[in-house]
């Protein structure tokens, strides 16, 4: 009977190490593709999405804001706009802080003594950066949304439906967005600066270890940052491995992890495929848009669950973790 | 170490049984998509390719070959065309019979020869069925091409590229095509007739059996047809489960695939997508053609592949059974 065999690990394992090496040798490219102009809706859907393949697109935006987004504009324009930015003592907004998964305080302020701060960092305490996914785009910047766009209008074509959330991002050169993971199509615009991505493919999750954590957030108290615990949340599952300096020797899985590095320019456009592992720095004041479209939960979600189930049960039968969850994993982009 | 470590068995076909299950919850649908229009190729891609689900589109030929492909007409225009057909006692070529694969007597003939055993079967000793797929449509069908079509264009734009073959297909109605896969994008095409084709998700792949065969053929000697070895070919792995009949003692993980049942009808068009297991009859002179666009060897295959190899693996350790391969799979349709 099946029911009462035992299969060896190293088996599970052999698996997992095919699948990574076969996506290499079959579809994937050796660095993230490239256009200089946007595609068709049809050449995008079947040349990148279908086949969960990450794209840039050298100066495919053509907005108004690439030249008119100076902070001189955005104070006089928007200045007054309330927004929500995250602060931090280090720039790790949403990461793994020792036995913690710290999340940033929280701060309102309007769009001008944000920009205050981007301009004089000095006269702050933290890191400050507008981070928050709440699609504050479409329901916040109403005054300068008409420089860029409510959508990407060939991606909403390809996609057949209208963004679900239009992000804007600027922030401190200091803040990281650590390694994680979507569950959206995402495409990612940067108006002023530099992002630089370092991107993982959804077949190499059996190396990219998860932990679970205790959920915390920085808050600021007479000028010192401390961690506080919110005991109230549920345990976080996330990935402890930082990409620009791997602990090896605590996660040797990681190793087999094959890392793209990517750099998106003001006017460029990035394809971020869904579940595929993200890590971003930026330069300082950089900023950047992101519209996140829904991803089909067909046959490549349903298959990518069938490789965590079964990184979940080597690992759980190879060492005393708690097992893998991704519950939490869509809080940051 | 991971590699000292063993996995219980019914750990991984848990992953099995769930990854069947959330196929069927969510995406596919709990019959065959229909539609009566044909679709524009991007709604085509992003709907059914990408995703990997039939559908069937009901009256999508405009083809003359509809109303003037009689026998007739074949006879007058095409007649003298030479043609492989194969011959079997059973209607069952490329089929499990006993301990053996058994492909069928190949014969040529000219095409009125064909038509007259099609229209007096008891004429001739065995079952004729013009199936091979060699691309015989664009290479012998000159005369009569123009009928139908070279592709079917909004496929063709779809997947943006022109099919690798087209085939022709005629027979006799007790002429049975056994489940199998195949590596291609089908879009198949019903001129008269009918075919009934039984369906099988890719994601039901470790329910579905293979065993190892040993390849032979039928050869009629004397009038009697005889199962003849071909002791130099190599060793066949071929599904031996009759969906119409399926042995469950024997097999009895095949209880646990969903089957799918269409019909085509003449003037139909269905797209079955690649790797999905199919079974196939048909009415008695049905014409049929079909368009084998090359299926793109991205995420989804080696997500396949990986799901097949831990099926493999859990088969070595549950029974003592060969190893599944899949080298001969594609040699019918």
């Amino acid at each position: 009977m099946a029911e009462e065999s035992v299969i060896p690990a190293a088996k599970i394992r052999e698996g997992f190490t095919a699948l990574a090496r076969e996506a290499r040798e079959l579809y994937l490219d050796a660095e993230v593709a490239e256009l200089t102009s946007v595609p068709d809706p049809l050449s995008f859907y079947r040349e990148f999405v279908s086949p969960n393949k990450p794209v840039v697109i050298r100066g495919g935006l053509d907005w108004p804001a690439l030249t008119v987004w100076t902070p001189q504009y955005l104070r006089c324009k928007a200045g007054r706009l309330p927004v929500s930015v995250a602060v931090t003592p280090n720039g790790y907004a949403d990461a793994v802080n020792g036995n913690n998964f710290v999340m940033p305080e929280e701060r309102r302020m309007i769009l001008a003594e944000f920009l205050d701060i981007i301009e004089q960092p000095d006269s702050a305490n933290g890191v400050f950066y507008i981070q928050k996914q709440n699609s504050n785009f479409t329901e916040e910047f109403d005054d300068i949304i008409g420089d860029a766009g409510r959508d990407i209008s060939w991606a909403t074509e390809a996609f057949g439906k209208s963004p679900d959330a239009v992000n804007f991002w600027m922030g401190d050169g200091r803040a990281v967005t650590s390694l994680h993971k979507d569950h959206y199509e995402n495409l990612y615009c940067v108006v002023s600066g530099w992002k630089k991505f370092i991107l993982i493919a959804p077949t190499d999750l059996p190396f990219v270890p998860y932990d679970i954590y205790k959920p915390a957030h920085y808050k600021e108290l007479k000028g010192e940052f401390v961690i506080q615990q919110l005991d109230e949340m549920p345990e976080v599952p996330w990935i402890p491995v930082d990409p620009l300096n791997p602990d090896m020797e605590r996660y040797p899985e990681f190793a087999h992890t094959l890392c793209y590095e990517v750099t998106v320019n003001a006017g460029d456009i990035l394809y971020l495929p869904s579940l595929w592992f993200h890590h971003v720095r930026q330069s300082h004041g950089c900023i950047a848009v992101n519209y996140w479209y829904d991803m089909e939960f067909d046959i490549k979600y349903n298959y990518f669950k069938f490789v965590e189930k079964l990184a979940e049960v080597q690992e759980t039968h190879s060492k005393k973790v708690p097992p893998r969850t991704t519950m939490k994993d869509s809080t940051v982009s």
